[in-house]
C-alpha cells in the first residue's frame, strides 16, 4: 500500500516466495553448524569494498584458517577469479538480473565447496543496499559494508540494511581527508535504527582496523 | 531457470506485473510530451553523487529552466528536502522496502508536481545499480551515475544497468588521484555492453566536466 495515497503496490506472491526462503534459511545454518563453520553474508553497495575485505582477509588469516568463498555477481565471475587466484576455494553464484542472493542459491552453492574442510565461509552478495537486507540467506552473521565515499546520511536513507546486519564495516577511511564524512554521524543514524550494530572502521589500504574484523572472525570460529 | 545447475529460480508472476508496468511508462511518456516537458531517470549506486548533481544543475539551470523534481527513498524525505532548498518543486515517493521505483508510483507523483509550468522532470531512482535497470519509468533519458570510487569493473558486474542507461555519467573525478580508477577501461566495459552509451566525466566539487550534461540537458528541452 502506497503511504502517501493509499493506491496499491504491495506484490501478494512476495509474501509466500519469502516465507519458502525463511525455510530454507534455516536448513542453511543447520548445515552450516553441523559443519562447525561461522557464515558470513557480506553485504554493501557496489564498490563498497566487499571483494577487497575478502582478499585482504585471507591474506591475514588464510594461513591459520580454512576459509571457502561462495560469490554473488550478475554475469561475470570476476569475484570468484580474484578470490580463487589467493588460494581458496571460491563458488560463483550468477543471478542474471536478479539483485540479491537467496537460501536456495546459497545451497546450490554450498555443495559446490567442501564444507567439511572449512572453518568461515565468507558469501558476498550483489552489490546492493536495498534488496539483500529481504532476504536471510542462514548464516551466523550478516554484515554491511559501507565506504567512506557513500556519505554519512546511508543508515537513514537505506535502514532496512542496517536494522538487518549485525556488523557494520565502514571501509576505505584512507579517503576521509578527501570527501564529507562524520563517522559519528554514520554511527548514531546506524544506532538509530539497530542499537546494537557493531561498528567498525577499516582501510584494507593502509591496513587500519583490521585486527577488530580478525578478532571478530576469530571470536565466531571458536564460538562455533 | 540456474545457469549453473538447471534448478528453477525464475518467478512467473513479475513477467506479468511488468507488462502492466511497460504499459504504464508509456503513459508517462505520453504525459511528460504534452506538458513539453524533458525527463530523466537518475539513477545509480547509493552515494554515487545523484542528488549533489541535481543541486549543483539547479545552481546553474534553475534560473533559465524550470524543473521539476521526483525523489525516490525507502523511507527518508532527506533528497527532496535537500531539493526544495535550492527552490524547485520536489515530491518525495517513500517506497518503504521496495528497492526501485516503478511507472505507477511516478505517475502517482507526477500529480504532485505542476507539470504545465515545467521544463525538464528529473527522477532520483533509489540508489542501486541493479533493479532500476529492470522498470521503464516512461522517461526521455535514462542515466547511470557512477562514481570512481566504485571500482572500474562496474559495466562488466552490472550490465542490465549499462545496457539500459543512454548516458553513463562517471562522477567524483576529484577523487580519481585517491582511487584505482581506469576511466577508459570503464567506458571500454560500457560500450561492451551498450556500444551507443553516452559517456560524461564529471566533478561537481570542482566544477568539472558540468557544460556537457547541461549542454545535454539544454538539448533534450529544445528537442521536445
Amino acid at each position: 500500500m502506497c503511504d502517501n495515497c493509499g493506491c496499491t503496490l504491495t506484490i501478494s506472491p512476495a509474501i509466500k516466495i519469502l516465507d519458502q526462503q525463511d525455510k530454507q534459511a534455516l536448513v542453511n545454518i543447520q548445515i552450516f553448524r553441523e559443519n562447525r563453520i561461522f557464515s558470513l553474508n557480506i553485504m554493501g553497495s557496489p564498490g563498497s569494498g566487499k571483494t577487497s575485505l575478502l582478499e585482504k582477509t585471507i591474506e591475514l588469516l588464510g594461513d591459520r584458517l580454512k576459509i571457502g568463498v561462495i560469490e554473488g555477481d550478475l554475469e561475470e565471475s570476476l569475484d570468484a577469479e580474484r578470490i580463487r587466484q589467493k588460494g581458496v576455494p571460491a563458488y560463483q553464484i550468477t543471478t542474471g538480473s536478479a539483485c540479491h542472493l537467496d537460501a536456495f542459491m546459497v545451497r546450490h552453492a554450498m555443495s559446490h565447496i567442501p564444507l567439511s574442510d572449512l572453518d568461515i565461509v565468507f558469501i558476498e552478495n550483489v552489490g546492493n543496499l536495498v534488496c539483500p537486507a529481504v532476504y536471510s540467506l542462514g548464516v551466523d552473521c550478516n554484515v554491511v559494508v559501507l565506504s567512506v565515499t557513500e556519505g554519512d546520511d546511508k543508515p537513514a536513507k537505506y535502514p532496512v540494511m542496517f536494522r538487518f546486519a549485525q556488523v557494520l564495516v565502514i571501509s576505505k577511511s584512507d579517503l576521509l581527508p578527501y570527501v564529507d564524512f562524520d563517522i559519528s554521524k554514520v554511527i548514531s543514524l546506524a544506532r538509530k535504527v539497530n542499537p546494537a550494530i557493531k561498528v567498525m572502521e577499516l582501510s584494507i589500504k593502509n591496513n587500519i582496523g583490521m585486527d577488530g574484523w580478525i578478532n571478530l572472525l576469530n571470536y565466531g570460529v571458536k564460538g562455533t
